[in-house]
């Protein structure tokens, strides 16, 4: 497996990114060239792992050691899986490829005329580039909202809300201010999109499969979970029969779904909406919008809605043929105009197709346009429950669920974390149980980390 | 199993530690006495589990909401655990016992005269009280190591060095001064007790069996692990057989083991030892040496070395028969002087003998003098090594280490976790690999955490 070896007798700290003294398989005399490639993401790494065996020298970069399998981050924040269930060390994900390195860094900055990534290790040159910085939390300019909201992008965030939620519960149980003990029992979700449902419908469970066994003594009709959505639907891009099958599944959980509810303010102890009204509530989950990630503002590139860089349909960069956009970042139509939605397996199969058109350049080929390969979009609203399309079938209800626990289970990236997250789910599944309600402070032995109330 | 079913209908608020408006097997008209546990470690928590039941009204505080199993926590230092392995919710440890309740709260004091225990939450009074907080890291007055030093005492601080560990290895395959690397590659463990030896051991391991592989461009020769002992041995409380049984173990394992090598000042990048000479390093751990937690010094009663509660034999606070003080924070000695060790089993044994003579004095009998029942002790070195004491027997080897490994699982609480811990270890025996080595930020999206160095 370990076909790095031959690279042992490296010196240590030379600059990776630059040819090694014995290039492997360049042909003699020609330096390999340089790809740099920033995020390890599902773009980044899928395009990083592609490049294997290639004549290039590839560089991943990202500002954590490891990958973190979004698409489950909420069920961090809901006490179902661990962090590390979902996150693997990137380290151990391009071992054994002789040209793919990795460095840990913050990217700072491109400078396409000078071809050098800026990062907080000093700035790195490269004669290709593939950006797979992804996407952030979408505020739409909300700085209220911004300041007191929870975001679901990071396991940092996560673990950060799942933390709020427990304690609230902890404070809830002893404040005797029957209104104030009511807004700390009202969680309220924005956003109707995937995320959104998911996370409030596996913040029903954990309230009321296992927290209302760990508080026996507490009111729970005083719980409150709200699901806020600014459109007239949930699940615009599915089927209204679906749509509907959610928002029914959700209610009967206990979620408050309400619609055409646009968020327009808030404050540390309340939520203030487009119609005049106001929700009580110390718990606010943005998962309304996302837009690519600040580096591209400093691109001097086109953008289209949400910030994404406008793509050539090969990838790259207009004006720039060594540089590829890819994921979230990226903005590409597909046949009938629409454009492809910021999801996983768009940038897997971005990260693929990058990598596959950077060998066609280095061999002097032509490039190929990108087409999107849907297979389909499955949601899941907590135990037994989900919805899906498949090619032209919609399906919901438990076969949806199997089949989202499914193709979960095969995508999550590295067998142990696979088979941690299978008993993980399996133990919740049978005993309605959950083992990860910890409350991690911020700081190590501190007290009582939340801010005063009012 | 929930026995607390009849509780539910209780007004949410209701003070803890107040009883109920209908108490449960309380005599009639007579309100139930009020316990006030402090601390949910194996202490508190084993009394607070062994007086389910009975006539009190038991209150259990803890400034987290788990209880952290810590004979183990070395091993999240190392990457080998998760912290949700060795963590598990106070709840969760005390649901269906109807007279125990929880409270996350940081206790800021004790006043004995008032019988109240002053808490983050406000005072909480007692008739009766168990004080088992535990201890801390005893730096003996040497503020500049308190300052640089790593300490193994919280999930927070394991996790805090397990990040730093790995997050020196990103940086050191960058350094390019020869020097400054090799700081970053020398780890000092000191203390020679079981902590230490356990921890230096799994790093060893981490390193060579794990990082090795991550970094197949880093000389490995430049890592330096060296274990500091300021006496002449290290376990000093085995036979000699088993101190350099143990010994040999760790140097086979790439350790370098340092006798009669006392620490006396610390910076960020050097640690100084008494005989003159220094080892530059960013990375110290301190294991050598606990003292009760600082609770006690406001309690203004007789103290012993590292400023533990002298006890009465019944585990009284003289002059205070309400008070009973248990675990790392209680000093007595057994039948031939010596004094009892601060380790788990004794704070398990103390925790129920507590609870005993708790029951005793609420019924008006005598109380009974605490007897420590020793089964044993076990260091393990690693990989197939421990040493282990059983009654007069002295065992080493895979032996001892299948024995280590069996008793730690049964004792490890919950099944779920013993179950994840399990397969965590298998998983790690069978395949070198460690699957934890996440470098999770302070900050949420934070870039580089590290200060400067130098």
């Amino acid at each position: 497996m370990d076909g790095a070896a031959s690279h042992r007798e490296r010196a240590s700290g030379t600059a990776a990114g630059a040819p090694g003294p014995q290039p492997v398989t360049a042909p003699q005399g020609a330096p390999r060239p340089r790809v740099v490639v920033v995020g390890a993401g599902f773009g980044g790494l899928w395009a990083a792992r592609a490049l294997a065996g290639s004549p290039a020298q590839v560089l991943l970069l990202d500002r954590n050691n490891f990958h973190t399998f979004l698409p489950l981050l909420y069920q961090v924040a809901a006490a179902e899986l661990e962090p590390d269930d979902i996150a693997y060390p990137v380290r151990g994900l391009i071992r054994g490829l002789p040209n793919v390195d990795f460095l840990m860094a913050e990217v700072q900055g491109i400078d396409l005329e000078q071809r050098q990534v800026l990062t907080s290790r000093g700035p790195l040159p490269y004669d290709y580039l593939i950006l797979a910085a992804g996407s952030q939390t979408n505020f739409f300019r909300m700085e209220s909202v911004e300041a007191h909201a929870f975001e679901l992008k990071t396991i940092g965030q996560a673990v950060t809300l799942r933390s709020h939620i427990l304690r609230l519960f902890e404070e809830a149980q002893r404040e005797p201010d029957s209104e104030r003990r009511r807004a700390m029992l009202t969680f309220v979700v924005v956003g109707g999109g995937p995320t959104g449902i998911e996370f409030a419908g596996a913040l029903a469970e954990l309230i009321y499969g296992v927290l209302v066994k760990d508080y026996p003594r507490m009111d729970f009709s005083e719980v409150r979970i709200v699901l806020l959505e600014a459109l007239d639907r949930l699940l615009p891009a599915l089927p209204e029969a679906l749509q509907t099958y959610a928002r029914q599944r959700l209610e009967a959980k206990g979620v408050e779904v309400r619609l055409e509810a646009a968020v327009v303010r808030a404050s540390p102890n309340r939520v203030y909406l487009k119609d005049g009204t106001s929700i009580p509530t110390r718990t606010l989950v943005w998962t309304a919008g996302v837009r690519a990630h600040d580096l591209v503002q400093h691109l001097g590139v086109a953008t289209a809605r949400g910030g994404r860089v406008v793509v050539e349909p090969t990838l790259q960069l207009p004006g720039h043929p060594e540089v590829f956009c890819i994921g979230d970042l990226a903005y590409l139509e597909d046949d009938e105009g629409k454009p492809l939605p910021q999801v996983a397996p768009v940038a897997i199969q971005q990260g693929e197709h990058a990598a596959r058109n950077l060998r066609r350049l280095l061999a002097g080929q032509p490039l190929l346009p990108f087409r999107y390969h849907d297979r389909g979009t499955m949601v899941t609203i907590g135990r037994n429950a989900a919805v899906a399309v498949v090619g032209s079938r919609a399906i919901k209800g438990f076969p949806a669920w199997l089949a989202w626990l499914g193709v979960h289970l095969i995508k999550l990236i590295g067998f142990r974390n696979r088979l941690l997250v299978l008993i993980n789910w399996a133990w919740n599944y049978i005993f309605y149980d959950r083992g990860v309600r910890l409350i991690v402070e911020r700081e190590p032995l501190g007290g009582e980390g939340e801010p005063a109330a009012d």
